[in-house]
């Protein structure tokens, strides 16, 4: 299911283009070497142009989702950038039809209906595919992702943590009976493209605003996840809020070491855990990053550029992942950052569809940070 | 020792005037309605007002400290707004004259030389004055601040995270064998003025700059603290970073309730615990608050309101106190805010000037946030 | 009509209290030693302290506007800050109950129906009460304002311009045939209250909006304003944005001097005229202060510290001016900045109430910025 | 001189690697499809990744510059990112050595010494090459640029100021006889990497920071460039400040439009003017576009959406453009923006590294803003 040589390119449907996720998505499809078309479908009046001030010139133009739909057959794929509950109702019909499915939406993140119910509190209107569905940390799935039909690309805060945490989870130093605490900002076009009061420019700016702290919705996706690479039960005690900046996410988690393992821990040793798991040049996870700056000399500014830096990643399908070691209280410190728009979502999505297309996996993700 | 009826007004020295905190200081000072003469000091060539352009106008003027201890006995108080060590070389000689001494460095926060030297690696040269010294978060220590001849002002980290988590240690909720986790994101004034690569605006706009991720020098003073509140040691995990704004403090707090008194808790049972604890209205703390605003009705805002807001308390003396009840972890999470710069250090200062000199401890102090 | 003595104090209705400008003056009123209540009236839903989160505690609650048209009587004062055309609906019945009106919406700053219509495109519904109107620059009308009825405050752009350049204008070295250049930033709190995706966190940060570029309809009563100063017509260039900022407007122009008057003008004759005119120390204008800086020696930061910095109003009632001169252009660029909130809006109608109810005309407005 | 075929690909060095600029420069050419190796130089000790951590990963290291020139040969080419005065040191043993210089600083822009020295007041210490240095804008000089050795890149103000005001000036539509104003707002990249004082993160956010009023230096950089265009002298009224945001150059400038060529002139008609200036679609420059949108219906975002916006091309390298007309006056508003270290500096250079090596003008440059 490659896309076939000699094909004048690959034709991709963006389902909700009028969202944040929807337009990143096209902004990467536009550069990619190996796509010849892409549809955004969106129900707004507003041209595609004016959605999207950054993608002036493109020529892209929102249609109606029914076209694509109707038409599902003749894309290679379709990413599904819509709002909790629509992919569920979109994905049989465009499965159905042909195409590949990769929804960024929370629909297909759980591996059965009582575990979304749970989680969501109300009943999947296609149960029949969330056996089916890979969920797409594609550092983790990629062959499972290569065959599938059906990607449930992860949640933005969901991405960052596992793959920041994964090296401290899957060799069992992070001590198993207390929660994982993660404080992670998320920028705000997290909260999504409705006007709302609490999320206008003069209400954020200056500010951190605080949200979900009795429970995010995303934690039990995260414990789902993290029991995988753990092996058993997780407890995530995620405490979100929204900071002023647009995008990006960052995550500072405080990772408590099993008693036992923590003889011989040290800044150094945890640094070369993580390259060591995901390895390093060539041969390496490409979008995975581990700074290890050494200390400086110098009396002051020795500190801050030991550890990731949001604004680094933006624009970018990288995650960089820093830490620390808290000696005193055997405990590891991992910052953790990535765009929340593209590795934590339309730049995942993609790399997925690479994946699944069986293109270079960073065709079209190439572009660092600013 | 209260400010003599019928003199023309209360003398104070802002020592170290050219930093964040001393000027903030001076700003306040300039609005208290007691206050007749200030006199900062700094070693810059820089005058005053350029130092700080909001004073513009003020006609303040920079003097050697020199100055103020050869006539230290004039003044009802000096405020120590000096690095780190210099305030315990400066306070006896200032003390000797007869002078009051509010120390806003970390030289007096340790009630013995060897707790200093564990948290400092260093030695204090003025151990003797260490037991003397009260430190200063008024509502916790409003008697022995009204007699004191030299108060240690809290750190901003400390005296947020102390206000915002106090009825949960006081109270015994708090699960006593595992830390507090504090995720604490600070202004870019809490950096110094020392001009810095990492602080430059183009390195820290758009992004969160974590640092002191092996262990935050903080955190023993914070340690301190909650195990008077608590009457059994406590340990914090302080996890901290700069973000994009100049002023204020943002601490986010897991909680983990005790097991066995979790029964009945909710947001609603711990806003109730808040104020009770606090007080309310005339005979409650004036300068802390709770947010106990309820869910709204609508669907999208209904969350973010209910949460204190960094931004609100800019450039006043009041801690904002959120939260809510993870049941599912048994979890509390509070949101504590303050501006670092005032209710963090000026702001208190001039609290506990107003107990030590006998006036009304909110003078100078009125003015809400923005 | 002053307050009387032995009154339990000033009594203020703030008709709109739900908006930006409405709770700045509330807040500004809080802290007034003079004011003993304050009433403020909203339609909406939500409680007065979480459409104003930097209030919490205040104990404040929104009362329907018809409470206070019905019991006008009793208030010393009132204060409409309200959509356009609200205020020459509710300024006759307010006048006519006996109390005085500050109106801070655009509806009585014309002299009289015709240029009000040119300027608004629309019919004056009060058209008997503009010419009893007193422009409210206090600065420049405080005689007037002592017994006016009814104030219209001025819009933000125009007192911050016009404090800016009046120095200029009044003695004839600006050119007079050609227009006035000013290029304004102001925060988005400028942009109101109503939630829309132009003015939505994610849109703004990082940017700026420009806005109005056919024409701003601030731009005629700036030349209303301008014309009486120069004693002839004047033209004003007036071009807008919205900055990534929540308060504040900072005015840079550019003012061709008369070739005539070019001789001997330099950077310090204008800081000297500038000086004179608004007089310094205590006998000068309070609110109104030069950035007269001189040049350091450094090398690279001497440039910087000499002109005016937006957030060193932030909260304050003071507009800070500085300049330089182009001695090749013959252009003379001034620097104003405000808080669009404050001497743009409610602390301007503070220091009206104050003239208007005989009190200094300094109080409650003392604060520096921050 | 084109880049041989069969070549393994072009080498570039980035002289001056530790600057804003200079990571840039490096940024672009890591995606850049033609470059298979990258030498940037610094004399700093700090390692490249950390100067630069969005290119966490990129595995670049510093040479010092001694080793370039000495191997200059082997450079298809060298970007000069240098402070004033060194290029013009480097360029002559550069050229010597036969490899192409690209110059990012100011010391080739002008086109003899007697005006280099009126803008810079210091000698020129290659005059020889002022001569050939090629201006680059390449949109203005492609064919001068494809053959030139010495490209002089042009400053970010005067770039987007260029391509912002060509179309009104070469057309005549401006009044020749009154100033340009022009004010432009820059991001602190724009100060340099040195620390100072002025541009420490807390004296900037939430403010602007007006500089150079006195005239900038770009202005006659600007008035060189404009007489070119209009075939007649132009006098540029360049007012500047830096605002609180890394990266991008936002433009407002108000041109007097002729008195005698007003007659239909709307904000169609100069929209139509700029669309057949720079061409539409494929046969456009690629790099410009304008922001055409209509006024929308609704009674309140009508207005922003139809101006460029700073964020929109954060990253690219292209400027959007977009105006409106005031009738009133007669002037023609506009707005350019571009991000000051793309189009502004790393990117132009990279375009002309381009059209210089015979590759693809967009080679490199493709991807759109965020």
């Amino acid at each position: 299911m490659t896309a076939s040589p000699g094909s004048p390119g690959i034709r991709v449907a963006v389902v909700g283009g009028s969202g944040h996720t929807g337009g990143e998505a096209c902004r990467l499809l536009l550069n990619h070497p190996a796509v010849a078309e892409i549809v955004p479908t969106s129900r707004t009046d507003d041209p595609f142009e004016r959605v999207h001030p950054n993608l002036l010139g493109s020529g892209l133009e929102f249609v109606p989702v029914e076209e694509v739909v109707a038409a599902a057959a003749r894309f290679d794929a379709v990413l599904l950038c819509t709002p909790s509950g629509e992919a569920m109702r979109l994905a049989p019909l465009l499965l159905d039809a042909g195409t590949r499915v990769i929804d960024l939406s929370a629909d297909f993140r759980f591996p059965d209906p009582e575990r979304y119910r749970a989680a969501h509190d109300r009943e999947h209107t296609a149960p029949g595919l969330l056996g089916e569905a890979v969920y797409g940390v594609t550092e983790f799935a990629r062959d499972r992702v290569r065959t599938a039909r059906l990607v449930a690309n992860p949640g933005c805060y969901a991405i960052t943590a596992l793959l920041g945490l994964a090296p401290l989870l899957g060799t069992g130093l992070a001590r198993p009976d207390t929660p994982l605490h993660i404080a992670a900002v998320n920028g705000t076009t997290g909260a999504g493209v409705t006007p709302r009061t609490a999320i206008q420019h003069a209400e954020v700016v200056g500010s951190l605003l605080p949200y979900n702290l009795a429970g995010h919705r995303h934690a039990p996706e995260l414990e789902e996840r993290f029991a995988q690479l753990a092996g058993a039960p997780v407890a995530v005690d995620l405490s979100t809020a929204h900071g002023d900046f647009a995008r990006g996410i960052h995550i500072q988690a405080s990772v408590q070491l099993r008693p036992g393992r923590r003889d011989g821990v040290s800044r150094e040793s945890l640094l070369a855990l993580y390259r060591e798991h995901y390895g390093e040049g060539s041969s390496g996870e490409y979008f995975v990053r581990v700074n290890d700056q050494p200390s400086l000399g110098g009396p002051t500014d020795k500190d801050y550029g030991r550890f990731p830096h949001l604004a680094a990643v933006a624009g970018s399908n990288f995650v960089h992942i820093g830490l620390d070691h808290d000696a005193r209280l055997g405990i590891a410190r991992v910052v953790a950052v990535s765009d929340n728009l593209v590795k934590g979502a339309a730049g995942s999505a993609v790399q997925n569809l690479n994946v699944m297309l069986g293109l270079a996996e960073t065709d079209g993700l190439l572009g660092y940070g600013l």
